[in-house]
Parts: structure tokens; C-alpha cells; sequence
């Protein structure tokens, strides 16, 4: 993707080195996070300098491909066996990072090129999903419609092109006249933040707004089409994702508007039944409490924005049920959300 | 109410003087202002040292009062004309505030004495009828119950009590066990801020979440009942309150959980039909671009949130359809929202 002209993937492998885009500090100053071996990879998806289900997979497979670099090729040391562990608790419950691992350490068995292929591989396929998710998805974006996201499923939370935003670039690279409304995406502000700072990078009409606003601009008819990313899609089609997600697709609903949610099929837990399977994280009440951003002179700071008396609860995800979206995106085609039509995906 | 264990009104007139709780600095500092003259008193409005329909009508009535004591009791001078037009330019699209003006001058036809009392008289009016919707309304809480609300419809917006926590108050204050989930309520985040700040002086206890969490609440069967205020209120019913009230109200109908509106009869406009007729204000995009709040030395900072390449959008209200709302609490009682019982209010 497109940063002040130049094309970047969010995470990337040369040589012994990581490179990843330090998300911390975006969208206030861009720079790239070199990481010099397994442990420092590890120390960067803990610390987020790469968040999303796509980039913390693909960091994490280049982490283990390190470790096996690092490792001088010995197959069945124990530095293998604690760098897989390492990586894989960086971020327990981010299930690409565990299918990514498992994927580089076998790999790996046959020597450290393999693992590096391996692990090279995984981030091509990320970008691919991606890039046929936005394929699927730019044909429900016609000439002149005003796209409604939430949080961050763009090109950041994976290797390239991202999910929900990746129809919206396709449909803006073939000439269409779109527009985005960003929601905020409060606690942690990914859409003011990420999507936002995406966008303006690709050039694309859009303006933030506060997640109170949306139902207001869907009353008045200024919202053509609803699409959102997915943390979960369980096996009949609730959909886990960022908080605020289900509210927006009660809305849209009630104004009949079309709300899509776009994931590739790694997202999809068979094992999960349906959204009463998923459990819901409860994060720090700090990020409700508190506010980061840029001081006057530049400086990234945090400020209290609630009464300092008081108490939060902040669930970082909510489940839509099936019943109120109208299609998944996926790199196989757009589906409805219902179990038959996700199995056959798999068959 | 109580702060610290003081009761305090939002303001008040002692001799020459009008007192206003210091509204900007809250809730990270509590601070009374003492306003000497009428035209001090318009700042305070101007700035927002004194904010909400009712308080701010109260304060525009006792600047008229302080014109007329000021102006040495003569009726008709220029001066009193041009104290008049200071204050009413203040506020612009507040009702409340032409309402309380137009009655204090003219009681101050007949001496600066009766300014005072009828300015008095308004003050003690507006807090009357708040008294009267905590009555009626905390019949809708039993004890156990959950109350959603959404920015701040508390007794800062009014001389005391408030609207959407009145009803709150008089439920806690009679032993009923009710907690509050507080609605953030970007872009100023009143709820944050000063609901949350009234309740913890309250001692009900209450947890502030972020816009995006209150349908994920209310699908978990964890929200009774959600109150809100009303900056206006139609002849049909159609309600226009804080940007966000609109979603809440959808998503309240799809559970199925009571949506009340609070607001006194001086709120309801009957030369507006409808909502249609209710212009929505258009706020300065940096009240979403930016955030306010208090920072590790104790002062009140400004910080940029969204990408600084990135514009907003920021209307500050919405219109709720009458067909959203369960009930109206007002200082006669609660009516449907239904033109025919709000015709009734009035008769």
C-alpha cells in the first residue's frame, strides 16, 4: 500500500531482519521498526508495534523463521522448541499466530531456507486473500456511494490491502467516486487513528466521525453500505469484532441498509458454533478512562477524560448475529451468513 | 446536590452577584465563579462556565436582574436595552434563555427589586420542575435496576436535580440498589465528565463505557431502562437530544428494554410539527479531531486524536422519532409521545 508514494507492506523479512511499520505511533509519525532477531519480533507484537489477526500472523512466522536461522539449523534443540513458545505467547489468543507458527516450525524441520519460504509464504497468502476479498467486495460499491467502516480492517491489521478497506480500494483504483465515514472507534480510536491515516495515504474521500454519528447519517440517507472486518466468525455466522460493531449493525438494519462483514476464511472457528461460544475480552479500564494522542509540540501523551471518581468497563468486541448481516466477503466469493453456506467453504 | 457533602445549586444570585459551579474545569476541578455584573454573567454563558438549557436560563435571568440593579432602577434607559441584547446574543439557540430575559425585564419594569424575585422565581421554577421529573420518573426504576443514559441531562444542565438523573437520584436517595451505565458521549464526552462526576458525588455507583458498548450491554440482558434528556422536543413527539441518542434508541427497540425521554414542558416547541423542522447544528470538526482532558501534571490539555491529514464531521444533535420513544417524563407526569398527548400538557 501507498505511504507518501511509496509502496509498503505493514510487515515484511530480509535477510535476518523484520521490518514492520511501527503502529504505536501512527498516525502522528511513520517509521519502520527493524527487528534484528526472534526475540525482538517477539517484543514487537506484544507491544503492538504490529497489531492485526493478518500482520501478527505473518510477524510471527517470520519470528519462528529467525529462530531457526538463529538456531544454526539444528532442528530439535531446545532453543527451537523455547523460541516456538515464545512467539506463541506473545498474544495468546490471535489465532493466526498459532497457525503460522505451527505452519514455519514444521517448515523448518527440512532446514532454515524452508523455514523462511514458509514463513515468506504465509504473508504472500495473507495478501492474496486480501487482494481477492477486495475483488469480491468492490462490486457492491457502485459510483457515488458513501462506505460506513468501523475500527481498523484495513491494510495495517494485515500484510496488504486488509479486508473491510480492500473493496473500497479496488472500487476507488477503478475510478469510482466514493466516499468513507470513518467511525472514531472509541476506546482505542483505530478508526480515527488507522483507517483514517489509510486512507488519506491512497487519497480517498472520507471524514471521521464520532461512533455517535452513524445511525444519524443512515436516517438521512447518507449511508449507501455498512462494511466492517471480523476478530471471529463462528460456524453459523455470528460475527465477533470490534465493539460497536453490533450497534452499527442494528442501525443499518433498522434503515435497511446493506452491512457487510469482510474476513478472509482463517477468520472462520468451526469450532465455534455460534457467538455464545466466543468469549468476550475485557480490557484495561484505562483505555475508556484515558485518551492518547499528539501534544502541542508533537509528542504522544495521554490525558483523562473521565471524571477521575470513576470506574469503566471496556469489552473490547461484541457479536452481531447472523440475522443482521447481509453477506460475508471472502477470498472464495461473497456468501450469506448462514451455516450451510460457510461449510461449503471448507468442502 | 451534593458535592463533597455540600449541597450546591449550578447557579445563584447573592446580592450583586451570580454564582456558577465552573463548568469548564470539571471534573478535574471544582472551582465556584462570581460573576459581579451582567455583562461578566454574559461571558460566563458565552464560555460555558455555565452550560445545559435550564442553567443557562436561570443565569441569563439573573444577568437581566444584575442589568436592572446595575442601570440604578431606571426603567427605560438605553442601557437596559443594550444589557438585554448582550444577554440574549450569548446563546443564541437556546429557548430557555429568551424565555427567562423576556420575564425578568419585564418584571423589572416595576423596579430592580422585582427583576431580582422573578429571576429568583425562575430559578426556583426550573428546579421545581426537575424535582417533579425525578418524582414521576423514578417510578420507572426498581430496585436492581440497571439505567443507561447518555451525555449529561444531570443537574449541571439545570439550577438542580436535572432531567434524565433526577428520576436517578430520587430512586438511590429512596434505597432502591440501581447502578448507571454512563455513555461516554464523544465528541465533549459530558457523560465522562460531568454525569459521571455528579453520580460519584452521588455515591450511586456507575461505570462509564464508551459510545460503542451499550448495545453489546443491552444485548446480554444487562441494561432495564435507558433515560435520556431532550434539547427540543416537537408538537409530535420527535425528539432532538446529544448526537448517539438516535442509536441508542434503535438499539433499545431491538432488545425490547424502555426508552425514556425526560425533559420540562419549557423544552417542547410546538411551532415545530415534527423533527424535520428542527435544524441540526453543525459543531467545529476539532471537537472530534481533538480531546480534552487532564494531563499527568494535574492541567487541562487538548490533544490530537484522528490523523492530522484527516477532516471531520460533527453534528451535535439527532432527531429521534416519536415512534422510538416509550415514554416522556415531564413535571406533569409521563405521556406517550403522541401529538395529541402532548396538545394535553398545555391545555
Amino acid at each position: 500500500m501507498n505511504v507518501n508514494g511509496e509502496d509498503y507492506r505493514t510487515v515484511w523479512m530480509e535477510g535476518l531482519s523484520v521490518y514492520m511499520i511501527e503502529q504505536n505511533q501512527l498516525p502522528f509519525h511513520f517509521s519502520i521498526y527493524r527487528s534484528r532477531d526472534y526475540l525482538d519480533t517477539c517484543r514487537a507484537i506484544r507491544t503492538m508495534i504490529v497489531r492485526g489477526a493478518g500482520a501478527i500472523g505473518a510477524a510471527a512466522g517470520f519470528a519462528m523463521a529467525q529462530a531457526y536461522i538463529q538456531g544454526n539449523r539444528d532442528k530439535d534443540n531446545e532453543f527451537l522448541a523455547k523460541a516456538r513458545k515464545d512467539i506463541e505467547s506473545t498474544r495468546p489468543t490471535a489465532r493466526n499466530l498459532f497457525y503460522a507458527v505451527e505452519r514455519v516450525f514444521e517448515a523448518g524441520q527440512e532446514g532454515a531456507e524452508k523455514a523462511v519460504i514458509e514463513a515468506q509464504d504465509l504473508a504472500d497468502e495473507d495478501a492474496r486473500c486480501s487482494r481477492m476479498i477486495g475483488k469480491y467486495g468492490s462490486d457492491l460499491i457502485r459510483d457515488g456511494y458513501v462506505v460506513e467502516t468501523h475500527c481498523n480492517a484495513g491494510w495495517l491489521a494485515f500484510v496488504d490491502y486488509g479486508t473491510a478497506l480492500s473493496p473500497v480500494y479496488v472500487a476507488h483504483r477503478q475510478g469510482r467516486k466514493i466516499s468513507v465515514l470513518v467511525d472514531e472507534t472509541r476506546p482505542r480510536s483505530q478508526g480515527a487513528r488507522l483507517t483514517a491515516w489509510e486512507l488519506s495515504n491512497e487519497g480517498i474521500p472520507h471524514a471521521v466521525i464520532s461512533d455517535n454519528a452513524g445511525a444519524h447519517y443512515m436516517s438521512q440517507g447518507k449511508v449507501d453500505i455498512v462494511i466492517v472486518g471480523a476478530d471471529r466468525i463462528a460456524a453459523n455466522g455470528d460475527v465477533a469484532n470490534k465493539i460497536g460493531t453490533l450497534e452499527k449493525a442494528i442501525a443499518a438494519r433498522h434503515y435497511e441498509i446493506p452491512f457487510f462483514v469482510a474476513a478472509p476464511l482463517s477468520t472462520i472457528d468451526l469450532s465455534c458454533g455460534s457467538g455464545k461460544d466466543i468469549v468476550i475480552e475485557e480490557r484495561a479500564e484505562d483505555e475508556v478512562l484515558y485518551q492518547s494522542g499528539m501534544d502541542a509540540e508533537g509528542g504522544i501523551t495521554r490525558i483523562r477524560v473521565a471524571n477521575p471518581g470513576s470506574a469503566a468497563l471496556n469489552p473490547a468486541f461484541d457479536i452481531t448475529p447472523n440475522s443482521l448481516i447481509t453477506g460475508i466477503i471472502t477470498e472464495k466469493g461473497i456468501i450469506r451468513p448462514t451455516p450451510e453456506a460457510i461449510q461449503r467453504l471448507f468442502d
